[in-house]
């Protein structure tokens, strides 16, 4: 304890220290995520034959359970699980240091519509590039080629649509919410995304999964008290249903992104994304001309970029395709859990890479939190095998 | 909403407004713990026959459970065991807002000691009382007696030392940490409570009913946070020990008294009192001559009492009879909850009495507490019939 403290303040006095540590984690993730981006066209033909000794008994398995649609076996299916899990977790964590970590080094000017369009363009350009490399390798087919109907595009801009309209939303809510007042408004997402879950995509949660769900939501919360906190019971009525409709919008994006990508298993992930981002790319550009119109236009697109600027757009897009991939080989769920753990995983780090100090009430959130997550898994409900 | 907060707003000007709501509570569950008391004997004899018409039934469920011990259907047991846990509740409830109340009417300069001893001596009274009634409409039995071997009385003084040695280290534990800190601490009570139930009375809690256990003391602790919490975290490490071993002591004293008074079930628990009591009143004259002996000579035994130390002496009393009552219809598992679920009462009640103001860590906390509430219910091991 008393080592920790001495550490913590050693580094709080450079928090440029945290640079070298920081890069070489987010290469590690971003390695581990390209690979697991390549591995999966091959998840169907090639994987399942190269790395897997046991196919007669894999293929025995797929047989018995001939429904579910997903052509990989439960053990490659959770190895990826884990492994799209720990990279949204590790992304996430990372993604509130560097905004800790610009707001140290002073404020940027550059117009956070064009950041956003970044990201899309830079996600839309890593699926084409993963694609193209499948294409090279296996050929094209049924499943990885980028032409498409109607009838499956049709659905891929609505989650671009409100998350655009959440955006816009967020503009207007701090009329009536002050911004450390909606960090803690915005845990109403995780309720949110539990009841669309639910409704939507008409997966049963367990008693004790739903008890675990709201702990989740009170131990985050709890983990984000400090001294001004108790201003989030002054919120007027109008930042109430403008908190709640932002969580809707939020959670009912999340739940339908995971209902068009797990409606055709079989389709490449990376197809699936590219459609996804296109859309994200067209509604974004449409968020530039409302709103930072003619800062673009005299100053230029990339204006007020720096360093971090280019370190947040590279971690948001890998972020977001990690999000994607829970959604195929996970679920809104687990999504949920791994953006609370994130949040409690930088708390932590921000210890070591900035000095702060953790409060009583970030340890007692993080209790809540590890029994939401344990009372989550022993909770599950019977399976439907 | 608002109507909530304009009348906290206007009764927060008259503290005095509490007064008549306080003695109509204390005075309601008085009577009903009375009653309880009262109805105790006549539960194997009496109260069977007349207050239950499935008498029958009711004897069939007793055989077919003989191993049991105790007499008592599980109907009219259920019934009691609500009761006297309703009654440990809000008589804790009132025993907090007697000490804000207290604390608000200025500082009293009566001895504690002398408190404590009258407290044992008027339980010790009301369990003669009880017995006088019982012996008169029933005669003497070897249940009801108060004649005893050594071999039943040998133990009834430990929990009687325990919760000496407990009050008096409390006086050296101040040197280490402060009051507010110290009612942090004491919520560590609910997990050596939880842990010494299970190896002493060596009852089985389930794997979600530990889960329970631990978001209890998280829940207790986020509900009482306050900006000074933080400082319990820079307690050093002899106020830790000191913390814990209190928590032990208080926890083992608990589970002893359970398991002295389950240990023969078919004893009248006033007999089983009184016998508790009497050694509580010679530990408590101990303390006296160690702490108070010059003052209570010089000024008497009743110096500084006003009307509310009699109201808190006289609250104390029934508490400590409905603590038995649990242990004997109950156990200390549901006493934990109900002084838990009590401290949450006072916050509220406190809001209506004093015109506290509950923030919103109170909320979190009861949100959590409440959860693990309902945790504990769902999350029974099978039953042992």
């Amino acid at each position: 304890m008393e080592g920790g403290d001495e550490r913590s303040g050693r580094v709080g006095e450079d928090p440029e220290f945290g640079l070298p540590f920081f890069i070489v984690a987010v290469w590690y993730t971003s390695t581990k995520l390209a690979s697991v981006i390549a591995e999966n066209y091959g998840e169907k033909s090639q994987t399942d034959v190269e790395s897997q000794h046991g196919k007669p008994f894999a293929v025995g398995a797929a047989d018995s359970a001939p429904s579910s649609g997903v052509s990989s076996t439960n053990k490659s299916n959770w190895k990826l699980k884990s492994v799209v899990t720990l990279a949204l977790t590790l992304l996430t964590s990372s993604q509130a240091i560097l905004i800790v970590w610009s707001k140290r080094a002073g404020k940027y000017d550059y117009s956070v519509t064009t950041a956003n369009f970044s990201v899309e363009a830079l996600k839309c350009t890593l699926s084409l590039a993963a694609l193209v490399r499948i294409w090279k390798s296996h050929g094209v087919t049924a499943d990885n080629t980028l032409s498409t109907s109607f009838e499956e595009v049709n659905v891929y801009p609505i989650p671009a649509l409100l998350y655009l309209i959440k955006n816009l939303l967020q503009y207007y809510i701090f009329a009536y919410v002050d911004a450390p007042a909606y960090q803690i408004l915005k845990n109403l997402n995780i309720i949110s995304t539990g009841v669309l879950y639910r409704i939507i995509l008409k997966k049963k949660l367990s008693e004790i999964q739903w008890a675990a769900f709201i702990l989740l939501c009170a131990g985050c919360t709890t983990a984000q008290l400090n001294s001004t906190s108790d201003r989030v019971l002054q919120t007027p009525f109008q930042g109430w249903v403008m908190a709640i409709v932002m969580a809707l919008l939020s959670g009912f994006a999340g739940v339908y992104t995971e209902a068009i990508i797990k409606k055709r298993p079989s389709r490449n992930i990376n197809v699936q994304n590219f459609w996804l981002y296109v859309f994200g790319m067209i509604f974004n550009l449409v968020a530039i001309c409302i709103q930072d119109y003619d800062e673009v236009m005299n100053k230029g697109f990339f204006h007020g970029y720096s360093f971090i600027t280019v370190c947040m757009v590279l971690n948001h897009a890998l972020s977001g395709i990690a999000v994607s991939m829970v959604m195929k080989y996970a679920d809104n769920i687990v999504k949920v859990y791994s953006t609370s753990v994130a949040m409690l995983l930088t708390a932590v780090v921000s210890v070591f890479l900035f000095g702060f100090h953790l409060s009583l009430a970030f340890f007692l959130g993080s209790m809540v939190v590890s029994v939401s997550v344990y009372l989550h898994s022993i909770g599950k409900p019977q399976p439907q095998k």
